[in-house]
């Protein structure tokens, strides 16, 4: 049993503790400054701590343009000598070790012996699940993974679950400490590798390595696919909501009912599951709710308003920049 | 032989027929006049310029921000009562009729036979391939594919490929022609089923629909997995650029030989090619043309500014919308 009742409300963290300082460790750390904390950090690579207030500097100046919290500072940034002297004093520990299982394995055990037992510990790992990492901490039950996107000073997700060991108010109170924290938060029931959005991101890309190895496309193509078709409106609605918007009036239910048999087209190497009347009725119910009463004319305003204001921020970054270059040259 | 001397330049045309005018259809409408084309369009459905002509007024201011072409207006849309009659003055021919390859087949031989031969006819098909849709025409090459995103209006994409009895010059033409209205044109060397975007986004969607088939995940999880996660960066920098970044300094030839086993976890039901030494190089050639040059830090400066610009314009945006709706209520 953990000792949940001496673990802080999440709005109450102060300090924050970082083992692992690198592109991941580094970010979360950027992140965690911007948000007001006092951040301990601690890496054992040579130089990391150069590397580490390197990126801080890099990113402040973006995260300053987005607003930092009351008290955000960069000194509030310390670097331990050690492993235990980062995460004694800590509210709650972020590890971003590189990502190898056993090195995660011992890592979080020793993180767990040195921590109050009462701190929640998130690892932010990309895909091994919980269960598998916890098995030589004393007090596994409060470990969870906490999985940030690329750079965590910046893209909102985490994913939050816990392994078959970890107590259910550790899942609970790290997802309410990320929300604190400004994230956005998706706080699984259970594991599954490679959580939800690296499942999604890896298929699009196993699918263009494949589009490579057998001539079909290039890295150009793929990358210009993207940016200038999908991606562009991924960036605020989901596949879910766009195949909804597809169905026309009909909406996702149409989508599915109508354009089926797309699913068993070879538009892909993913194999469809098969579409039953459980899959079907659970995605318009879903869809549903993300909807949440929207008419089709509000949700059109809505992206195309979106797209465009992406659209013009876009091309306002490239038109700064050519200026940029152009100063640089003269 | 089709009449390729009497083609006009791609910069020269003047008129565009759109042959079927619903959602993807009446989204080319709109795309042209914008761009300062007079349109022509067909629809044999009952009600459907009344459709077309809500369609067009519906997304003109949106067009009207983005910013009109000299001379673009509502009013240089005519319908007309035969397909013939809306092909027969036509510089270029889009068709955009629903999605049965039996239908595609037969009007693409009525569209063939009423245009003149020198002028180009691409279809919307969202996966036909062209080579399967021609066997009806008399001139079939002049017929090629351009598959557009939805809404044609705002996503800038068009893939262009041609069948097998389709002309090079048709494919480079329609693709020229694309370019001078506007759009962002990749040209296929090969018909592929889905094309490339197509084939990207149904992997994502057929692993979000596993997901949910197995209770892995919820429709609102997946939508926010993906809108406050990739679907951030991918707006502006493709899945290759994107993971090329993940390599750190070494890059897309680092990630592969370092994070290449990743290739091999269970992190989606699609399975991954096998990381051959071709393959590798031709990931990286591919990745060093898109980087063209940057180094990490530009890229890092540019991904940070970017994706800055991107939140905070959607930021605005639901906040003009939240002080929109606060007003309608008082």
């Amino acid at each position: 049993m953990t000792e949940q009742s001496r673990t802080l409300a999440p709005q109450d963290v102060r300090t924050v503790a970082c083992v692992g300082a690198g592109v991941i460790g580094g970010g979360w750390v950027a992140h965690f400054l911007a948000r007001g904390y006092r951040v301990v950090a601690w890496d054992p690579a040579p130089g990391a701590e150069r590397a580490l207030r390197d990126l801080v500097s890099a990113a402040w100046p973006s995260l300053a343009r987005l607003g930092l919290a009351e008290g955000a500072a960069t000194a509030n940034l310390t670097v331990a000598p050690t492993l235990a002297e980062a995460v004694a004093g800590a509210d709650f520990v972020q590890e971003s070790a590189p990502e190898r299982l056993e090195l995660k394995v011992s890592l979080l055990a020793e993180i767990d012996a040195a921590a109050p037992p009462h701190v929640v510990v998130a690892s932010s790992t990309s895909g091994y699940p919980m269960t598998r990492m916890q098995v030589e901490a004393s007090t596994p039950g409060r470990l969870v993974v906490g999985h940030p996107f690329n750079p965590p000073y910046l893209v909102p997700l985490v994913e939050v679950v816990g392994g078959e060991r970890t107590e259910r108010w550790a899942v609970e109170w790290a997802s309410d400490f990320y929300r604190a924290a400004g994230k956005s938060v998706i706080t699984m029931d259970r594991e599954l590798p490679g959580f939800i959005a690296n499942r999604i991101q890896e298929a699009a890309w196993r699918e263009a390595l494949h589009m490579v190895a057998n001539d079909e496309a290039t890295v150009e193509q793929i990358d210009l696919a993207m940016t200038d078709g999908p991606g562009l409106r991924w960036a605020f609605f989901g596949p879910c909501l766009t195949f909804h918007l597809a169905g026309g009036e009909g909406g996702m239910a149409h989508m599915l009912d109508h354009f089926g048999p797309a699913l068993k087209y070879p538009w892909t190497r993913l194999a469809s599951p098969e579409l039953t009347a459980e899959l079907r009725d659970a995605m318009v119910a879903g869809t549903d709710e993300v909807v949440s009463g929207r008419s089709n004319t509000e949700l059109i305003a809505q992206r195309d308003r979106r797209m465009i204001a992406v659209m013009r921020a876009l091309a306002e970054v490239a038109a700064e920049e050519a200026a940029e270059r152009s100063e640089a040259r003269t």
